[in-house]
C-alpha cells in the first residue's frame, strides 16, 4: 500500500468557536507514544497497541510503562512516564480505571497532548462511574491533558503508523489490492472495527478512524472537524448516535462541507425501541432524530440507514467517482435486469433518458438484437464479443447525454472464460472515457474486483446497490452545486422575554418579521365596521371577539361574505346583539373584521427550540391527514429562502401547492420567504422562545402572497442558560 | 449432495381449470431427452445440454440429433428424432429458428411431451418473427407437444438430472457445502442463471428452475403451478415481469398458497422508465404494478424489489426457519449495533418486547456489565467466553417471550481465534433451543458459514439484511395464518349490458348488493317534501334536480340544514322559484330531499376492471391530498369482509379513521363490508363493467354504518371476449 502521508495543516486558519481541536494531531502525528499497562502478552488488550506499533512503522519513540517489567514485547519499559527521555504526545491508558487518574497526571507532567483512555467504569456504568469520570476530566483539564475516551477502542493513523488502539481490526490486513480510501469517525468503537475490517472485504480501507467511546473530552464533532481539517481523504464514514452540543456538531459539518468532504453518516436511533437501546441518551435528544436529519441536508450530508448503505456509498466514492448530474445510462445483458435496473434508478432519483434516434441506428447497425432504448440491452452477445461492450460505450457517451453509466454485467467477473474479457473490454471503455463514472454490477473473483477497481471503476455484488450508489452520489453532488450554509440575513424583531404573547402581538411580531399575516381590525361601532369593510379588497369575515364565547357560530356571533361597508354596518350590529342575546353576562371586546379569502391552500409554518439544536422551523400543509401521515419537514434556523423552498419542495404533498387536479399553483417565492422570516425571527429569540405556530398560513396563487390567518407564540418562563 | 427425488404426484388430484400442466412432468422426469441440433463443441449453445447431461447422472436415454455425425461428445447420435430407439419425453431444440418447425413436426411423430426451444428470432424480435411464433404453436397443439420458450434458457431438474438448459451456470458447482435448496421460476433466463450462480456464492441452490423465455405455450402461472404441486422445495423464487391471463396467474398462486409454498417475488415494472424498458409490454400492463401488488397480498406473496432480497429471503426460509410470531430479541456484541437492529426491527414490522425484570436480574449476575433490557448487549466479552452467549440464550427464551433471536456478532465468524468459538456457541444454543429460529449476522468465512447453516441457522454479512429478513418472515407467517383465498360469498345483482347507468340507478344497484346508500327522495311538491323530511331521522337537505343546472348552490337551488316538515316545505318552494328565476328554460325533475351527515369521514370506493386480472376494488380516503399521496390500496374482487378489512388497515391515513385527534372511530365493520360487497358486485358483472366509483362514501362512528354518498356506474360498450 502507498502511504500518502499528508503534512497536518494548522488548525488556527480555519475560524472555529465551537470544536476544540486542540491538541488532536497528537493522534497522527506524534513524536512519542506512551502505553501504560503494556502488556508482554500481545493478544491482551494493553499488549495488543504495542504489537500493532511494532509493525505500523511508527517513526517515533515507543514507550512502555510498566513497573514490573524492563522490557515488554522486547521494547525498553519504563515503570513511570517521569522516566521516558524524549518527547511523548500521545499516551495510551491501558489500566484498571482506579489507576487512570494517576496516569493523566503523569501525563500532565510530561506534556502529553492527548490521553486515549480505553479503559470502562466510567459514565457508561453508573452513577458512580460518572463521578469518577467527571473527576477525571477535571484532572485533565488542570493538567492540560486532552482525553479521548475513557471506554474507548481509540484510534489509528495508518499513514504515520501512530497507533492508539486496541482493535483486533487493526491486525487484519487486506488479502488484494485495494483503491478505496475514506476516513471514519464513530461513536461505537466496535461499529468502527467492523467496518475496518468489512471495508477490507469490500475494498476500502480507512487509514484514519477515530472512536470517541464516552465522550468525556473529545467528541465526534471534534474529531470529525479534525479529520475534515487534517486528512486527505475526501470521503467521511461517519457514525452517531446523538449530540450534546448542536452547535458543536453543526459548526463540524459546516467544516467539513467547506472542505469539500463527502460525509457518509450511519446516524441510529429513529425508532422507539432504538431510544431504548441507547440508554445513554434522553429520549429527547434521540426523539429529534428528524431535527438531525434537517441538519444533515442543510450540511449536504449523505444519510443512510445501515452499514451496507455506509460501505457501498463509500466505496463508490472513493473507488470510482461520483455523477455530476442525475442522467444515467443503463447497460444490461437481459431485458430483465434493465427492467429492473430502470425501476430502482427511477426509486433513486435518477433520470433515464432515451437513446437519441440518430444513435440509436448506429447502435442497431453494430449488434441487430440489441435492445437500443435506455436502458441498453447488449443481450447475451457482450459475452462473445471483445469490442461489443466498447462500441456500444462509444456511441451512447458521444453526445454527452449522460452523467455516468451503470452496466449490469451478471457473472462476467465470476466465471471463466469471460473474466480476463471483461477486465479489458472495461479497460478500453475507461481510456476511452476517463471521466464518465461507471457502476458495474457483477459477481466477480476478488482478483477482476481488484482490477477493474484499479481502473477507477466501482463493481458491486448486486444491481440494486450499484444502481443505488449512483443515485445517491448523482443527488449529492447536484444538492453541493447549491448555495452552502445558507443562513440568510436581515434583522428580527425582539421578544419580550417574560409575559404571555397575545395573538395579536403575536400576529404583530410576525408581520415585523416578515411573515405576512391578515389585516384585521377590531372594531366597537358600527361606522368602524363599515369603515374597516370598505378598507378591504373584497368580502370580509365579521367575528364577535370575547373570551366568554368560545364557540362563535352557536351564538350568531359570525357573519361571512359581507360585500359592502352598509353590510357590514348591519352585520356588526346584528352580531352584538345576537352576542348579548344568547350571554348577556359575556365580556365583548368588540367585532373583527378581516378579509374573506377563499382561494388559499391551508399550510402551517411552526418553530420550536430543539434541547440540543435550538430554533427549528417545520413546514406541513394543514389538516388532520398531514398529521396523521407525518408529512412535515425541518431545517434549523436560520435559513434564507432558498432552504425555505427546499422545504416547500421536499413534502410529500406538494402537488397539493403546485396545482393539482387544475388548481393553480401557489405563490411559492412568498412561502419560501414566510419560512425564512420566521426563521430569522425564532434564530434571534433563542433565548426565550419556546415556540411559533402559525396555523394557517393561506398560501394564495402565485403572485398574491400568503397570509398568517392564526397565529400562537409561546416563550419560556426561564431562560437558557 | 444429497439428491431427495420426490415421485410427482398426479396433476389431476388438484383442480385446475386456467392454468395447464399436460406433460410438464416431462421437465422433471423424462424417460429420455434428445437435443436438436446437438454440438460436439461442448462450449456451444447446442453442446451445454449433452455436455451437462453427461455430468448429471441422469438415468434416462441421452439422444443427439445431427445429421453430420454418429456420434457427438462420446454419446451416439442419430440423423433424425424418427431413428431413436426407445422413449423420448423431453426435446431440447437448439437449432436455428428456420429449422425448428421440422423438428416439433418430428418431436409430435414420436411422442416428445414437451419440447424446450432455444432459438431466438420469433416474437421478441419482430413482427415477422411474431408470425413465425404463431405458426410454431399451431404446429405444436397440432402435434400435441407442449412448448417452453421459444427464446428461452431452459430448465433444470437437478433431482433427477434432466437437464434442459445451455445455461452456463449449470457448470458451476458450489465450493463449500450447502444447506438451502428451493426452486425458482422464471419469466428471464438471465435472471434465473444469475441466481444460480450467485445462490450458491450465498449458500442456496436452485435444483428446479424454469425459465420460460417467450411464453408461446408454457408460461409462468403454467410453471409455477406445477412446481408447487410437484417438487418438494418449501420456497419458491420466482421472477416476474407481467401477466397474459391474470386468472392464470391467480390459479397459481392459490395452488402454491394452498400447498403452503413460500413464494418470494422479484416484479419488476414498477416504474415508467421500467416499463420503456419492457418493450414486449403494453403500457397497461405494466402500469397495473398496484394490481399485481394487490394479487400478490391476498394470495401471500413475499413481494420484494431485488435480486439481493430474493436471495436474502429465500436463504433465510431455506436454511434457517420462519418465525412464526412478531416479537424479536436482539443480542448483540455492542450498544451502537443494538440500537441500529431496533431501528431496523421497528421499521421491519417487528415487536421488540422488553426482557421481563425477573430475568433481567438473572442476566446481570452472569455478566454485571451487559445490557439486559432488549437489544441485549452481551459486550465484546462474548468474545471471552465460551458460555456466555448460551447462558444468556438460556435466559432470554425461558419465559418464551420471544419468536425468534437475532444476533450481532461482528466478525466473529471471520478472524481468529473466534471463528471455532462462534461455531461452538452457536451449537450449544440450537442444541439447548432446536425450535427457535435465529439469524446471525456476522462476518464470517466460507467454512464457518457453512458449520453454522448445518445447524439450521442463517448467516447475513449485514445486520440491517438479518433483522429484515426476520421480520419480512415473521410478517408472512402471521399473515398466512389468516383464512386464505377469501373470496367472500352471496349474491349479486346484474347490471344490464348496454345503456347509460343513472346516479339513481347506480344508488339503486348499490343498495341491493349490499353497499349501504343515502336514503333520498326526489319529490316534486312542497307537501311531499315535508313527508320526506319528516321521515327522515335529523336535518335535511334540498337540492334542485335538474340536468340543466350543473351549479346548484349559484343558482339557490340548494337548502342545508332543515330541520322539520314546514321548513322543507317552504324550502321546496323557494329552490323551484329561485331555478326557475334563474334559469325559467331549464327541465326541473324536482328536488331531491335527503339527511344531512356531518359525522361522518369522506372515502372513495371504487372498481375498475383490469384487462388482465378483471375487477379491482380500490379503496382511500376522499381529498385531494390522498389523491396526490396516491395512499389508496387494491384488491381483486371477490372478496369478503375480512380482505375490505385489510385494506382499511393497510392505508397509511388509517388513523384518521380509527380515531385521530380526539374524533371518535368510524365504522370500519361497515366499511369493510361495503368493500366485500362492492368487490362481488363488480365480479358477477365482470363482463359488462367499465367502473363503480362511489365518492364520498360516508365512514360514520362505530355503530353507525356508512353511507354512500355519490355514485357513479360505467359499463362497456363491447363485451369481453
Amino acid at each position: 500500500m502507498t502511504v500518502n502521508y499528508v503534512e497536518p495543516r494548522v488548525s488556527g486558519t480555519v475560524p472555529t468557536s465551537h470544536v476544540d481541536l486542540t491538541g488532536l494531531d497528537a493522534l497522527a502525528t506524534p513524536r512519542g507514544i506512551a502505553i501504560f499497562g503494556a502488556s508482554s502478552d500481545p493478544t491482551k488488550i494493553g499488549g495488543r497497541p504495542l504489537r500493532f506499533l511494532k509493525e505500523s512503522g511508527f517513526g517515533g519513540g515507543i514507550h512502555p510503562i510498566n513497573p514490573r517489567y524492563d522490557e515488554v514485547q522486547g521494547v525498553r519499559a519504563h515503570a513511570s512516564l517521569d522516566d521516558v527521555d524524549g518527547p511523548v504526545d500521545l499516551a495510551v491508558v491501558a489500566v484498571p480505571r482506579d489507576h487512570v487518574l494517576p496516569a493523566i497526571e503523569a501525563c500532565g507532567r510530561k506534556g502529553v497532548k492527548v490521553a486515549t483512555v480505553f479503559s470502562a467504569g466510567f459514565s457508561e456504568q453508573d452513577d458512580e462511574g460518572a463521578e469518577r469520570q467527571r473527576r477525571l476530566l477535571e484532572t485533565a483539564k488542570a493538567v492540560g491533558v486532552r482525553i479521548l475516551g475513557p471506554n474507548t477502542i481509540g484510534s489509528l493513523n495508518r499513514r504515520t503508523g501512530a497507533v492508539g488502539t486496541f482493535a483486533a481490526a487493526t491486525g487484519v490486513r487486506p488479502t488484494r489490492p485495494i483503491h478505496g480510501r475514506a476516513a471514519l469517525v464513530s461513536q461505537s468503537g466496535a461499529m468502527a472495527a467492523h467496518w475496518v475490517v468489512e471495508g477490507l472485504d469490500r475494498g476500502i480501507e480507512f487509514p484514519t478512524w477515530i472512536a470517541t467511546g464516552n465522550e468525556g473530552d473529545i467528541d465526534f464533532a471534534d474529531a470529525l472537524a479534525w479529520v475534515a481539517l487534517h486528512d486527505d481523504a475526501p470521503v467521511i464514514a461517519a457514525y452517531l448516535e446523538g449530540a450534546r452540543d448542536g452547535d458543536k456538531l453543526r459548526e463540524a459539518l459546516a467544516i467539513a462541507q467547506q472542505r469539500g468532504k463527502t460525509v457518509v453518516m450511519l446516524k441510529v436511533g429513529t425508532s422507539e425501541a432504538g431510544a431504548r437501546a441507547a440508554a445513554s441518551h434522553t429520549a429527547s435528544l434521540v426523539g429529534a432524530d428528524q431535527v438531525f436529519d434537517a441538519l444533515f441536508r442543510q450540511y449536504g450530508v449523505i444519510r443512510v440507514h445501515s452499514m451496507d448503505e455506509v460501505l457501498d456509498l463509500t466505496y463508490a466514492a472513493t473507488v470510482g467517482k461520483a455523477p455530476e448530474g442525475d442522467r444515467v445510462g443503463l447497460f444490461t445483458t437481459s431485458g430483465g435486469m434493465g427492467i429492473l435496473m430502470a425501476d430502482v434508478a427511477t426509486e433513486a432519483g435518477l433520470q433515464v433518458p432515451p437513446v437519441p434516434n440518430a444513435l440509436r441506428a448506429e447502435l442497431r447497425a453494430i449488434w441487430p438484437p440489441a435492445g437500443v432504448n435506455n436502458p441498453i440491452d447488449l443481450t447475451a452477445q457482450v459475452m462473445n464479443s471483445e469490442t461489443l461492450l466498447g462500441d456500444f460505450a462509444d456511441v451512447v457517451l458521444r453526445e454527452k447525454q449522460y452523467d455516468c453509466l451503470v452496466m449490469a454485467l451478471t457473472y462476467m467477473g465470476r466465471l471463466e472464460p469471460w473474466t480476463d474479457l471483461v477486465v479489458s473490454m472495461l479497460g478500453r471503455v475507461r481510456e476511452a472515457h476517463p471521466d464518465v463514472p461507471l457502476f458495474i454490477a457483477m459477481l466477480a473473483t476478488p482478483e477482476v474486483r481488484s482490477a477493474v477497481e484499479e481502473l477507477g471503476i466501482a463493481v458491486f455484488p448486486d444491481v440494486s446497490a450499484a444502481v443505488r450508489a449512483a443515485g445517491r452520489l448523482a443527488t449529492h453532488a447536484l444538492e453541493a452545486g447549491r448555495a452552502t450554509d445558507d443562513r440568510g440575513g436581515g434583522a428580527a424583531p425582539r421578544i419580550a422575554a417574560d409575559g404571555a404573547v397575545t395573538e395579536v402581538m403575536a400576529k404583530t411580531i410576525l408581520a415585523e418579521a416578515g411573515v405576512p399575516v391578515v389585516e384585521e381590525r377590531v372594531v366597537t361601532s358600527a361606522e368602524d365596521a363599515a369603515a374597516a369593510a370598505e378598507a378591504v379588497d373584497g368580502p370580509v369575515v365579521l367575528k364577535v371577539v370575547s373570551p366568554d364565547i368560545p364557540h362563535k357560530t352557536e351564538v350568531g356571533g359570525v357573519a361571512l361574505d359581507v360585500r359592502s361597508g352598509d353590510a357590514a354596518a348591519e352585520a356588526y350590529t346584528r352580531i352584538r346583539a345576537a352576542a348579548h342575546s344568547a350571554r348577556p353576562d359575556a365580556r365583548v371586546d368588540g367585532v373583527l373584521v378581516a378579509p374573506m379569502v377563499t382561494d388559499g391552500v391551508e399550510t402551517i409554518l411552526g418553530a420550536f427550540n430543539d434541547p440540543t439544536f435550538g430554533p427549528v422551523v417545520l413546514f406541513g400543509l394543514g389538516g388532520v391527514l398531514v398529521e396523521v401521515l407525518g408529512d412535515v419537514t425541518y431545517r434549523l434556523a436560520p435559513f434564507g429562502p432558498q432552504t425555505g423552498m427546499e422545504m416547500i419542495r421536499e413534502i410529500r404533498g406538494f402537488a397539493v401547492l403546485d396545482g393539482a387536479r387544475g388548481r393553480p399553483p401557489v405563490d411559492l417565492d412568498a412561502l419560501a420567504q414566510a419560512l425564512s422570516a420566521l426563521s430569522r425571527l425564532a434564530h434571534a429569540n433563542r433565548d426565550v422562545l419556546d415556540s411559533v405556530e402559525v396555523n394557517p398560513f393561506l398560501a394564495r396563487p402565485r403572485g398574491h402572497g400568503g397570509l398568517a390567518v392564526d397565529a400562537l407564540i409561546t416563550t419560556r418562563t426561564g431562560r437558557r442558560s
